[in-house]
């Protein structure tokens, strides 16, 4: 999408061919700044540090991380090296081992004078499908926002939205933006409501970003806001993403998300998850049984970095010195407080999901693991 | 309550009979710090600038600033002035205009020569009244949490709140939180978690703080994270403050509130308010509809302030400079959400609150004013 009326991915291969380009996410959104890494080293620690960060992305980036060990060596110790290296930054990503094992299959696939230049097509293949399916889950969703639009013709369209699950978090378009930029750039007027999403406000500091820098109309309210919106007619759809979707439709998204499903049942607003179906586990039903919720540490919620009046970032304590903070990173949706499921192939109520995947990935796809999207 | 092992209110009158003394709250976590208020002007300043917030003490503190006016002059015009003055620090305040309502009428039923020393027994009438209607509500709600620990015998009772309706909110105890301390003197073990409650995070700010300072063990929480504690069993009840009660039980409270209660709903968790029946406007059926929710400046959402790590406090700005911020300071929960309102008279269903107080005061109590408690 655009960042300052210039076209960009969040993830690219520079012009010498070899060197990748990343926006360093840390620094927004106070800070837009691009790093070229050259070696995997540099994308380990990008990786590790959240420079990067969000599933789709990741995996992309770990893809590139494969290409960039390439350019270095190319016997099979190289292979299985970088694929160690990459996969001890985030031991919990899913989508990272993905993108890692299909990469290693690949390669030692692939004669290694043939390595290099294969692993960054592979690399580029896997960060194009991701457009792709972000695109296609856009298409599917905007149909949605248009009726929405068709309803109340002389108003924006008021999208609720929840953390980040914008094009940051994937290489283009986003999961849950994807119908919103797809809608803005077809002329339909919005307001995005965003969730600050307290502790790590990746909905200030992401989503109300990215949003601004497409142009899309917006304003960021504090977590406790929505229900409230949604009580007075405020909101005319909820828009969500996922970091792990249950076989029959539970989501399990950054903490909160069940409070606005909840806020949207009560009051008769529709409530959408977008997702690319690799988010989905088919081995699981209840995701409140059988979603392992990580506990991050409570700094997260008692220390906060912002702008300070002198330019440069602070970082400063927000509860008292003797409290305890308490951090769970997700929580679950269940779904029957979902209204559909927006997918890459269309969109469906959750009870409908393995219908619209017939051909579902085998049950190994995901362990026990616990959720960690960034 | 005790701050450092010392009880204290959160007004009292100094030893010379005349100057009054408060906890500065805008200095709150992270500095203790008090004052002597010496003069009328003092007190108004102090009002308006929040040092004294919380619509209980609000009203003590009015009363206290007509009596410090009357230190200085006690003729009808002084107290015609005083009154005005005071009134005009927080023009929407309920309790405000109560208190000083019923100062200006008794001091002009007194002779001019007894109005001083008449002030301030009446200032402290009105302390001292509102710390006995905390504490009953505080023995009614003990019921509710021995009850809770009965069934539990073994853990401590999991007790979530939302904002402060604590002792800083009154003159001692608190509403929400009289319960809660009731049950902490009576030796039952209790884990509180306390919403920070955003934009203004008087849960992390001054619960927080109050709780640790009295040792009731508890954590802060973002306002995100109720739902998937309820989910897992971790609460085993809510209980929150209101600012304005409809008659047929629907509650105004900080914006939040109503999220808290879909979810308790959701899990069976008991949802109470503890309230005086002071804050019950009689003239009022249904809350959503009618009571006006005050929109407050997009800055308390966009900066806020901490402790920085060079030991001084630091204002930060959490949102893209161009990025809108808003701001709704209260949501209604309706009352089909909430097991039981916790009074000085006893505890209720909604639907009984009239029964409770047959004798409730004339409609003409409360206007059409937002709700603004502090």
């Amino acid at each position: 999408m655009k960042v300052a009326g210039k076209a960009m991915r969040t993830i690219w291969l520079e012009e010498d061919g070899q060197g990748v380009g990343i926006i360093d996410q840390t620094r927004l959104p106070f800070r837009f700044e691009t790093l070229i890494l050259s070696d995997v080293a540099a994308m380990a620690t990008a990786i590790a540090t959240m420079q990067v960060r969000g599933a789709p992305l990741i995996g992309a980036a770990a893809a590139y991380g494969m290409a960039l060990a390439m350019a270095a060596g190319v016997e099979d110790g190289d292979v299985e090296r970088a694929h160690a290296r990459l996969m001890a930054t985030r031991p919990t990503a899913v989508n990272l081992r993905w993108a890692l094992d299909r990469m290693r299959e690949v390669l030692l696939l692939t004669p290694p004078g043939d390595r290099r230049e294969r692993a960054y097509a592979e690399a580029a293949a896997i960060a194009d499908e991701d457009v792709d399916i972000c695109r296609a889950i856009g298409r599917h969703g905007l149909h949605l926002i248009r009726a929405a639009h068709q309803r109340n013709p002389d108003r924006p369209v008021r999208i609720l939205t929840h953390c980040n699950a914008g094009w940051l978090a994937t290489v283009d378009w986003g999961t849950a933006t994807a119908p919103i930029y797809l809608a803005h750039e077809a002329g339909i007027p919005l307001h995005v409501w965003v969730d600050e999403t307290r502790p790590r406000n990746q909905g200030a500091f992401l989503t109300a970003w990215e949003l601004g820098q497409h142009g899309v109309p917006h304003a960021v309210i504090p977590d406790n806001t929505g229900g409230h919106l949604m009580q007075h007619g405020q909101v005319d759809l909820v828009i969500v993403g996922t970091d792990r979707t249950t076989a029959r439709g539970d989501v399990a998204n950054k903490i909160g998300t069940y409070l606005k499903a909840l806020a949207a049942k009560d009051n008769d607003v529709p409530f959408y998850v977008a997702l690319p179906s690799s988010t989905i586990d088919w081995t699981l039903e209840d995701g409140v049984a059988g979603i392992p919720i990580e506990e991050r540490s409570g700094d997260e919620v008692a220390r906060i970095t912002g702008l300070a009046d002198h330019g440069g970032l602070e970082t400063v304590r927000l509860v008292p010195q003797d409290s305890p903070a308490v951090n769970y990173a997700f929580d679950v949706t269940p779904a029957r407080l979902i209204t559909g499921l927006i997918t890459e192939r269309g969109v469906c109520s959750p009870p409908d999901l393995a219908q619209l995947f017939p051909d579902h990935q085998p049950p190994e796809r995901m362990g026990q693991v616990p959720v960690n999207d960034e």
